[in-house]
């Protein structure tokens, strides 16, 4: 059965793209320039983890569309927010509606490619902050997605019960290779390690007792 | 309160339009261009329709990024079929995943320029035929990108349980300018009158007992 991946280039993506590739999925990958401030260095590593896993990648260009979309994340916004990724302050870095659109477009291109699922990254260390990564919403895009498209395509979110130190732990496993990925929010291409996204995944190595293969600056 | 509708330039939706301005809302229009073969002249009608009602309209480019999803609506992909619009040759000129990729970039919009509502043209006799047309994915739909905005966005499809013939009651009530609606699904700036979107059409306004206003090649 074949999957399209949401593939950003972070961990979480990273190791859905090695779980699915572990189950012997026919996959599609698909990444996103949305206009944030890391995407360039996101997309980078996404084409990276592609090239690693022998699977095609696809890059879909929404900057022009979600122009003007209000967030701290987004190119041309107020600063990044330094702070642990379950702080309030994080919540500055919601972006409107963007899993919404992801799903979306991933369901079209899906059908479109007769795979029969969309795989997303969306786990539980997400649902804090971000509306369109909790499960409630995840249980009724599922349902609007299946409606939708006639039954045809179903997304599935593997992770959405765990937390980026499982995740981890379960793509450790998997060998993913986490020197390619890139987590930090921040326009520059040495991650900072004070952004939330930094915190997250630094705690994340260090509950698995394991060294981050990426530098920071801090 | 604030609306960004989806105009197509269609009938739907010019009475949609209408209607929320006789509601006194304050209104944003929003069409895509999604590369069908009817794309250029409904978006010349949705932007004469904007213009005629003096709200703003923004043409939002999908035609990259649905480029390869295969409908005979598509450029480049099989004829437009001919026949009665709830006939099964019409399940060709279905778009995968139109709706809800629409609907979600329409949510983050209004999110951004603080809209509380997306309004849809979508109606009852859009069901036999598009799966994201009918009221369970609706209801569906409206619930995710209500959870998946954090309550910030609903939808709203004021003739969803109103077929073509009660849009066009409605809409010669409100002095929708009919004239500058587009319907025909083909390419070519003459309506064809053959297609199943035209013959829906001469339907309404045959059961309404008035004359449709724009020219027919058939």
């Amino acid at each position: 059965m074949k999957a399209v991946i949401s593939l950003s280039g972070g961990m979480d993506s990273a190791t859905v793209l090695a779980l699915a590739a572990s189950e012997g999925r026919k996959i599609s990958c698909v990444g996103f320039n949305y206009g944030s401030k890391h995407n360039r260095y996101e997309n980078l590593a996404a084409s990276s983890l592609a090239d690693h896993y022998k699977v095609p990648f696809r890059l879909i260009d929404l900057s022009g569309i979600m122009k003007g979309f209000v967030s701290n994340l987004m190119k041309g916004e107020k600063e990044i927010p330094e702070g642990h990724y379950e702080d309030s302050s994080m919540s500055l870095t919601v972006v409107p509606a963007r899993n919404i659109i992801f799903a979306s477009i991933l369901a079209g291109i899906a059908w479109s490619e007769n795979a029969k699922e969309v795989w997303l990254g969306i786990h539980s260390g997400d649902r804090a902050v971000y509306p369109d990564c909790r499960p409630e919403f995840f249980a009724a895009m599922n349902e609007a997605i299946s409606l939708g498209t006639d039954g045809k395509i179903r997304l599935k979110a593997p992770f959405l019960s765990i937390n980026k130190v499982g995740i981890l732990e379960t793509g450790l496993k998997l060998k993913v290779p986490y020197e390619k990925t890139r987590t930090c929010y921040k326009d520059q291409s040495i991650s900072c390690g004070r952004c939330g996204a930094c915190q997250e995944r630094r705690e994340a190595f260090s509950l698995n007792g394991i060294e981050d293969p990426i530098p920071y600056e801090n």
